[in-house]
């Protein structure tokens, strides 16, 4: 309520028959007794007494309702019926509901949430769709800390009524939403997700984890929600068929939807390595091949122009290894990088080199006024890559060890807002290149 | 230089003939004009003047070397021929050395660096060996993040006289030294790497990274150090018969190595899930089993224990869903702990919940005391998990988003200081899990 509240566009009206007033508005005793008409009902009350809730919600004309209330299916027999009865009284009186069993909704447009999580979720293009509240929590905690803004968030609860396929319809068309992202345990209308995702993904991708692919899991998943995680092969095929991007967790799911968010699809899954360090050339590539990715073999015009910039003891092929050249004094990573960029054979790059003035550590900058020229240079190096990749229409991903990003979280923001996807490690970055990949397959495939 | 400098014990003696004076100190013209008697000589000259100092080291009486050069065997043929002169030359005067093509080394205990980075290096029970400098920079940035210390570093470079096996046999015996860490491209004395590692790994444990096992990373490796990588099969088999943990990249390292500064190592590989929500546990469960660890069935007196202090709602199997309580009013998630840690099916338990006072987001309450009154509770609460920890001998990990450490540094480095390793997710907590589950059956079977 105090989020509802906080929004301050609404009319709230506090149903409680023990209390007089709730948070200082005045509270009824039944939703028969609310004078204006409601739009919406969020409904919190013990398993037992929804169904007359909802039957007062009926009686008040009340068409939609969120209904956060446990106690249904996921507790066993007795829970299922009571679900039951609770779809037959809505069904009956023409309500829609959103759970139960529901951590709640949001739609950040319009600033509703009917969460009652403690903190606010900044605005963006993602929608998301859960059968976990939980998980959905988290998805978002890391998301928002990705940097990603989201669209709309529901939490489907044990979907009595409203399905997940509803949702994802929805979703589809939404404007606000440019990607849909969801966590699912187990599918009721296959079918219909199916055709559904179809449709969907030519113009918007979907991104998804599906859980409870082994044995515990999916035992996990019964008792959870009541559902059937199913056959995963099943699942599997679906999702390639529709065109679906399917992630194992939220780290992933976050690292897939940032790089759809800023970078344009490679053509293909041959990339190309620059590292300032052998070994990191190699880790690097051995991420790569683990991944599904090529490794380019360089055209030789590559190999001329990369003569011309670097030291002769450059390693010669991909990955290339630029022998510890230091940026601060040499222009070659930008000469390199752009070679690599204009070799036809490359899809996309993967940069494992400081793109500051210098590779000096912050850390023993702190306090000083270098601190700065450093983030300048950084700054504006990354808008020169930055604006290649808008040119070429070939993907540029870099990777950083997350320790550099937990010591100083400017640099996450910087990269990200100058749109270059920056991973911990290069198996991450390699990871989300083959997603990329496969879908713009997928896309160049669906058109002809 | 401004390293050895800094630790103020050492007599440093720069040899320049181009200057009169480095950092303020005289230069010598050459080693043969420096008046006392040297110890270890770092040399730093091109490669076509490197046998000439060495001559001269000869001459000197010098002993030790790290040629931090690079130019030889790893450029080509050229490059080879001088390698082989180079080391002609040291072994007819007596030299042992480091490299060439090395980035140096560092010993925390006596304070010595030859190593050109600009930071600190924290003392700590972990050597590392390093047949890249710049992973090996990579693998102790990581290292010192996570709140690893180091004892000794050497960047082997291309090992024309000392081996990585010859650093092995030292850390072997090495006091400082508990836990041996190697990046490995390839072996140049396989035989007698097993054998050391086999006697080793009885009292010491040894974490790996083995590159170049794909194909291209393979032939990266050979661009690289002009070694090979070798048959991946052949050190598989060799690392698992000398008890050597293989891990991929420095995150799992990190991961690996301080699970084993802080926790027991596990029976078996039957891990206990306790989680605050049915998603997470679903996600949980599905990580570990896809890494190889086995979801304990729990004894009946287990279920009963958990049916006491749970609410009905509770998932009433492994993973252990707490159906949502939440920790400021509610002690059942210790009892829940204490439960699972006492089942005798249970040889591990994951921890996914918070153990702060209530499970409010911390970013709601910068600004506010509140924070300190959680961060007391949390450091209490730990204490708590810690000491039963170390009484039962079962290692308890927790999951917890990075974000959360990202945006709270504090948080990371307070469960540290209690011995609680914390885990991103659950995918990296279960495969540190299997990794010292299967270490603990190798040092059984060797028992034997």
């Amino acid at each position: 309520m105090r989020h509802l509240l906080a929004s301050a566009k609404r009319k709230i009206y506090p149903v409680n028959p023990t209390v007089s007033e709730v948070l200082g508005i005045a509270a009824y005793d039944s939703v028969v007794d609310i004078p204006g008409s409601i739009d919406l009902a969020v409904i919190a009350v013990s398993a037992s007494r929804v169904p007359m809730v909802i039957r007062e919600c009926v009686q008040k004309g009340v068409k939609a309702a969120v209904i956060v209330s446990g106690g249904f299916a996921e507790t066993g027999e007795q829970g299922g019926k009571l679900e039951t009865d609770l779809v037959k009284v809505a069904r009956q009186g023409g309500i829609r509901f959103i759970g139960p069993n529901s951590m709640g909704h949001a739609d950040t447009s319009s600033q509703l949430s009917t969460l009652a999580w403690t903190w606010e979720i900044t605005p963006g293009p993602v929608g998301l769709i859960s059968q976990s509240g939980n998980y959905g929590h988290r998805i978002i905690h890391s998301g928002l800390i990705s940097g990603i803004g989201f669209s709309k968030f529901i939490s489907t609860g044990n979907e009595a009524d409203l399905h997940l396929e509803d949702y994802l319809e929805y979703l589809a068309q939404d404007e606000n939403t440019k990607i849909i992202t969801a966590y699912i345990e187990g599918l009721r209308e296959g079918r219909r997700f199916f055709q559904l995702a179809k449709e969907t993904t030519v113009r918007k991708p979907i991104v998804v984890i599906k859980a409870g692919v082994t044995k515990e899991s999916a035992k996990a998943v019964r008792f959870h929600t009541g559902t059937s995680a199913g056959s995963d092969a099943v699942y599997t095929t679906a999702f390639r068929q529709a065109g679906v991007l399917r992630v194992d967790d939220d780290d992933e799911l976050c690292d897939v939807v940032t790089a759809l968010l800023y970078q344009p699809l490679p053509r293909n899954n041959r990339i190309g390595i620059l590292t300032i360090g052998g070994g990191l050339g190699v880790v690097a590539a051995e991420a790569c091949e683990r991944e599904g990715l090529e490794i380019a073999p360089l055209a030789p015009s590559t190999v001329e122009k990369l003569d011309a910039c670097l030291p002769p003891r450059w390693s010669h092929g991909n990955p290339v290894d630029m022998a510890g050249i230091s940026m601060a004094e040499n222009p070659a990573i930008f000469s390199s990088l752009w070679a690599l960029m204009e070799d036809e054979n490359v899809d996309a790059v993967l940069l494992q080199a400081p793109l500051g003035a210098g590779n000096k550590r912050l850390s023993s900058m702190f306090n000083s006024g270098e601190i700065r020229a450093f983030r300048q240079a950084e700054e504006s190096n990354l808008s020169l890559v930055s604006q290649r990749v808008r040119e070429q229409g070939k993907p540029v991903f870099m990777v950083k060890p997350a320790v550099e990003f937990a010591t100083d979280p400017e640099a996450s923001s910087l990269f990200r807002k100058k749109g270059i996807p920056v991973y911990p490690g290069p198996r991450r970055a390699a990871r989300v290149l083959n997603h990329l990949a496969w879908y713009r397959r997928y896309l160049d495939a669906a058109e002809r």
